[in-house]
């Protein structure tokens, strides 16, 4: 007998087949999550095995010859929707990427991973890069190894690029950074000469659980849905989610300094208004998921910077505030407070550093990675290179390698190609916020009255509807226009710390 | 070429499946977990939906013909130790088990538990039965096709049983609970007719907060290892174990209930003893595994009331009690405090039974489940029966459903023959107290000045370290000299009670 299976029947098996793959992969995710949360120390040893076993599990499933045959029979299928032919296609070039990595490069890269956190978390802690040197050594070993099977056309950085930005290369990275990199000099220089801000006040005791409070309630505010998601604590504030309903960020809160909880919370949050905003109807497929990194994190910093760094917010947000932290605040007026969040310094810490100098943070770890995968750093040279390049580019002196070459956990997890989408993300996130004024003439006056609901619509119409269906490129151009142009965030900063520098 | 496999690598090669099938049902395992403590509340469905790919996932590992073919060619192998070959044959008995479930009834039993889950919460939160009864109805199908599944001799209920108690059967049970009951219900009537203890001042108000503090002492004290495990709060107390380095348990606080916190933690904390006493070398495999869920609750019901209710347990605790709650316990002695924690009172809640009355709870349970599983009962007719008797046995009306047949969450898990090793494991712990009193002269004297180090040690080495090699009995008799001996249990609570009440 014949059995004829028809595309809408072969897609539900590819539905099915990729449903319970992203399972798998949310139990890892939630796995992950516990491991930098709850789970008690000596847990490690078995959560690093555990999540190993998983990983060639997930791998297994998204390279299987089942899934293989699914997606080419559905190649080019008349009988499917456009977004149903938009899965198969962006689903076949997973395929293809995922299919090159063998189960023990998978498995040993999950272990050495595993491993390297928990070199680096101790490393960090004694603030002695030589105690994290051999995992990390071992890991870019892995990561060099990775660009060969991958594969790339000119820089082998490229390869690794790719997993976070389709389509990004260090040329194009290059051009970007070598165009913005005196521009933002400039502009530091201009500010070194004006009168300078006091911030001073946000380093002064506020109490933990106000802040705690008070951040829940801006998340709040701001839209997060806290019936699909919760906060928690941890060492490095992160966003992750195992469904639309079940997204979660973490902060961490410090007594004497305000700012770290405040961006954290609102920074993630700015992330997980994107995944709680994804199609419900999507799980598992590409149009379910997050366009890339650059354009995850054009939400949160959209959220951080143009939302929760604005006059207008806090217009909303300061007099309660005040009244949480009077002691602190009650002699600062809300133009110094808004000054004071906005001061521009160079700094040793990536995620405390004000937008203008942020950039040369990423760009000092883009060199650093650039270099390491051609080859052209020893792992041993790191801290040198690191310290030589804050003095260089931001002119201050790492004190150790804790707040220097140690402060992210991004290389001990392997996430190498990573940091640049920071940047990316502030651009976009500028181009996007500058179309969503023109569109909302309202909006403005509504952040000041407390309402962020018609921006986040707009990006929810925007941005997240659609998925992973677009490229960052074909999203951006869709939503704004045109495709990424770094000169909305220049005129935004320019705009931004003229009026507040009085240059 | 032909490849000789030495019984040694056919091993390891057993032993790699099978650490990663215990990988993945500690994945499940976390997943629960986190399901009842921090979950937010959208986030249910698709949870469900990933336990149940999970399951099914385990399910088709734990039947493999991998596995399969590992077992056969292992079993009787000559160059195994004697624990490898018991964890073959054990293995292969469960491999055997497993194989008669398709992997369409586990995902079917999986998903049914989840709604059940869920339709159970809503249930006992509007006090209704009937909004469970459906979902219910389902289980109770599914697990009388379980009872086919696996098979059976007498009585299809042994068919579950089975599932917790090897070799447990209604034969044995009826038999242990028609002795038992006359003597219960004499002791409970010679109680009724004595002088009344007083236990009011339990149920006054204890901040929340101290209550919590006061249980995590007694919990490290008990020797519970915070880095290999932690507490948390949630609606109904738990112990689940990822591994023996991460052990979680859980507990509930109630501004005016003493008890509720501190019985659930001491109970909690004999299971996780437990668990954080398991082989680490042996994990996944059934020497690394706890003896049964008879043996598991003798763990908790030892520390739970042979320790926790004891009068020496108090004598080191109590002053320490009293500084933390001056205001409620100042004016009550050590000795009324020990009356009180003990006082027999027939009453609504098993969790919250004395030692005498809490087998009614047991047997109440027992029956129904036999009637429900022979299709003696209608799923429909369960609260009427229950009423009926709790009315006939401990002589009390039940208001309403949610502290009625709603008020444990075990059915709503599918958990159909558990109970009864609720019974079970208090008269094993009556038995192995007994023998470790016999073997530790010294041991009532530590108790009483905080040490239970010794009879810590005592259970690791005569229960703990066993893992599943011996069956309840054996492990029984080996660790007290002769099989299961209610007996032990009798003489227990006649000689506890005749000095509270004085008859």
């Amino acid at each position: 007998m014949l059995k004829i299976h028809s595309d809408k029947e072969q897609y539900a098996a590819y539905r099915e087949h990729m449903t319970r793959l992203a399972d798998i992969r949310n139990a890892l995710a939630l796995m992950q999550w516990d491991q930098e949360t709850y789970m008690p120390a000596k847990g490690a040893g078995f959560r690093a095995q555990q999540i190993a076993t998983l990983s060639e599990l997930a791998h297994s499933m998204a390279t299987s010859e089942k899934l293989e045959g699914l997606l080419k029979s559905l190649k080019d299928a008349p009988g499917l929707s456009e977004t149903e032919r938009k899965n198969i296609t962006l689903n076949a070039a997973d395929f293809e990427k995922q299919k090159k990595y063998s189960a023990a490069f998978v498995r040993k890269m999950s272990e050495t991973i595993s491993r390297s956190f928990n070199a680096w978390i101790a490393a960090k802690r004694e603030n002695r890069f030589s105690l994290f040197e051999k995992d990390l050594d071992e890991l870019i070993l892995l990561k060099k190894e990775e660009t060969a099977i991958v594969g790339f056309t000119d820089h082998p950085y490229d390869a690794l690029l790719d997993e976070f930005e389709k389509g990004c290369t260090v040329k194009l990275l290059d051009k970007i950074f070598h165009d913005l990199k005196p521009r933002l000099q400039e502009l530091i220089e201009l500010i070194g000469q004006t009168k300078q801000v006091d911030n001073s006040f946000l380093l002064k005791k506020y109490d933990k659980q106000k802040q705690w409070d008070f951040g829940m309630k801006i998340i709040r505010d701001l839209g997060f849905d806290f019936e699909a998601g919760r906060q928690d604590l941890s060492a490095h504030p992160f966003t992750t989610s195992f469904n639309k309903n079940d997204v979660r960020i973490t902060t961490r809160i410090q007594e004497n300094d305000f700012n770290n909880m405040t961006w954290s919370c609102i920074h993630e949050t700015g992330h997980a208004l994107y995944e709680q905003g994804l199609p419900e109807s999507e799980y598992g497929l590409p149009s379910g998921e997050f366009a890339s990194l650059g354009v995850h994190e054009s939400q949160s910093r959209l959220w951080e910077n143009h939302v929760g760094r604005s006059a207008g917010f806090w217009k909303f947000h300061y007099p309660a505030l005040v009244v949480q932290f009077p002691e602190v605040l009650h002699q600062i007026s809300r133009e110094a407070f808004y000054a004071g969040i906005n001061m521009v310094k160079p700094s040793l810490i990536r995620t405390e550093a004000d937008e203008v100098t942020y950039h040369f943070h990423v760009m000092i770890r883009y060199e650093i990675e650039k270099m390491l995968i051609a080859g052209e750093l020893k792992t041993a040279d790191i801290p040198v290179c690191w310290n030589e390049q804050y003095q260089k580019y931001l002119g201050i002196a790492v004190p150790g390698d804790q707040q220097g070459c140690l402060q992210d956990v991004h290389w001990s997890h392997g996430s190498f190609g990573y940091f640049p989408t920071y940047s990316l993300g502030s651009f976009y996130a500028a181009q996007l916020y500058c179309k969503a004024q023109k569109d909302l003439p309202e909006m403005e006056r509504e952040i000041e009255s407390g309402q962020t609901s018609g921006l986040l619509q707009w990006l929810r119409q925007r941005v997240h509807a659609h998925g992973r269906t677009y490229t960052s490129e074909e999203l951006c151009e869709k939503a704004t226009g045109e495709t990424l142009n770094v000169q909305y965030f220049l005129d935004y900063i320019l705009d931004k710390y003229r009026k507040i520098y009085q240059f």
